[in-house]
């Protein structure tokens, strides 16, 4: 059955490249002002602050500190590029940390013209690499399977079921997965795998947004939640069913919304997120 | 192990769409004096035009017919709607017996908004509702699952997987699958619904181009062989191991390349057949 209609915002996070033209500091400001529960913090946001102030202040303005965005993209052409992903990967470990970030969730990444079953195998092993790091830090991971037109060059790892096998093989309690409405829509056996997720407590979050039809950008022409074909209250309760409870994280990219004053885009997402999610 | 490298052109065939300019007249013309040796003929090139003797003049030049690109697009949002796509499937059956095509590729549709499994269940009774008609008329049919990224509004069938368990549960000797690489390129599972496919008998059809790193549009960027990620010969290994050895059809939408002279790029195929197919 669907999931009823959400009818307050004590699940709502933003994450801050849904609205890339603020600041971590007008984020804070405008989304405890929105009435925003919860924030997931891009790395970008992070440069040339004091982590650890952001996470207090973020705190302090009522904000829940859902996730770090993003870690992952392990495979590469050398060893060196490699060992590379697996020390930055340690880096977002710290700033997690610091931040007061529960999670990190991993886009795995992949090589343009680096056969598939390789970068698979790069993952598997970066993400192996990284483990005992962040059960050490108390940081959970999430795998998040990017949708398939992005197995060139941002993500091997496109289907729920692909996640869900990597966890079972890696069998790592700090790992789980990150269901991501925009990335898994269309995959016939969606339903399933987020109920087998659901059995091993596996999920880790739940990002929405909405598929545009025509989509006219393989990145950033998302739709808000409403705009598009996804049935994401739908998909909100598989997850549900699933067990998972936490935060909804709108994630848009999106050209034509950054062009567009971003309080009253907020304002959309908060209609979008009762009336669509 | 991946297929060895093409050394004729005995096994080429261009689809009418991938020299877009060019009117069916031109193109019977110019890919019997380049020694392209087949064609799939896309049904807008037969607009007013008497189709038997298109079909003639293709065979005269020295050109086999591959296939008749396209039927399906049998979800719709009312009765009358579906109704019209399995008529326009009976026109198209019609149109491939005219031509002397054996076969008929099956784009299966979808309507955006529509829950994709509304829109898989109207897929099967559109097929099924066209099966005898094919057989009496010799023609087959061929499922093509679409890239995930089709999923809002052209095909709702987009795995191998799902036309494999399509034509199991339709169980017919007419009804099989055409594999495009860039369709399934990325599919974890690809190898292993080509060899089931295969074990069936049901691989009609493989087209080839190739995934551009960026690739700038969702419908009209595909590369050609060579060009981007896809590892072509060893999808050729695979679809041939299965049993397949029909004609290599290249199926290219690309802005980039209809702006060129079309002589110069189909010597541009030539080459990239030989080398990168």
């Amino acid at each position: 059955m669907p999931a009823q209609a959400l009818c307050d915002f004590s699940r709502l996070c933003v994450h801050t490249i849904t609205t890339k033209p603020w600041t971590i500091e007008e984020a804070t400001e405008r989304y405890a002002a929105a009435g925003v529960q919860g924030v997931t913090v891009w790395r970008q946001w992070l440069q040339r602050r004091n982590i650890a102030h952001v996470g207090q202040a973020l705190r302090a303005a009522g904000l829940s500190v859902v996730s770090l965005c993003r870690g992952g993209f392990f495979p590469a052409a050398d060893a060196a590029g490699r060992r590379a992903a697996i020390d930055d990967n340690f880096q977002a470990i710290d700033e997690a940390v610091q931040l007061g970030a529960p999670l990190i969730v991993l886009v795995c990444g992949a090589v343009p013209g680096q056969p598939l079953e390789v970068s698979r195998g790069q993952i598997a092993d970066g993400i192996a690499a990284i483990l005992d790091r962040a059960q050490q830090a108390n940081v959970k991971l999430a795998i998040e399977p990017l949708h398939p037109m992005y197995a060139d060059s941002r993500s091997a790892i496109n289907t729920l079921r692909q996640a869900n096998e990597l966890c079972d093989r890696l069998d790592f309690p700090q790992l789980g997965a990150a269901v991501d409405v925009y990335h898994v829509w269309w995959d016939p056996e969606l339903k399933q795998q987020i109920e087998r997720a659901g059995r091993s407590g596996r999920i880790r979050a739940f990002h929405v947004c909405d598929w545009r039809t025509p989509t006219e950008d393989l990145l950033n022409d998302r739709g808000l939640m409403g705009e598009g074909c996804i049935d994401i209250r739908q998909i909100r309760g598989w997850v549900e069913d699933a067990g998972f409870a936490g935060f909804i994280e709108v994630e848009i990219f999106s050209n034509r919304y950054w062009a567009m004053d971003q309080g009253e885009f907020l304002e959309r997402i908060k209609q979008a997120y009762l009336g669509h999610t």
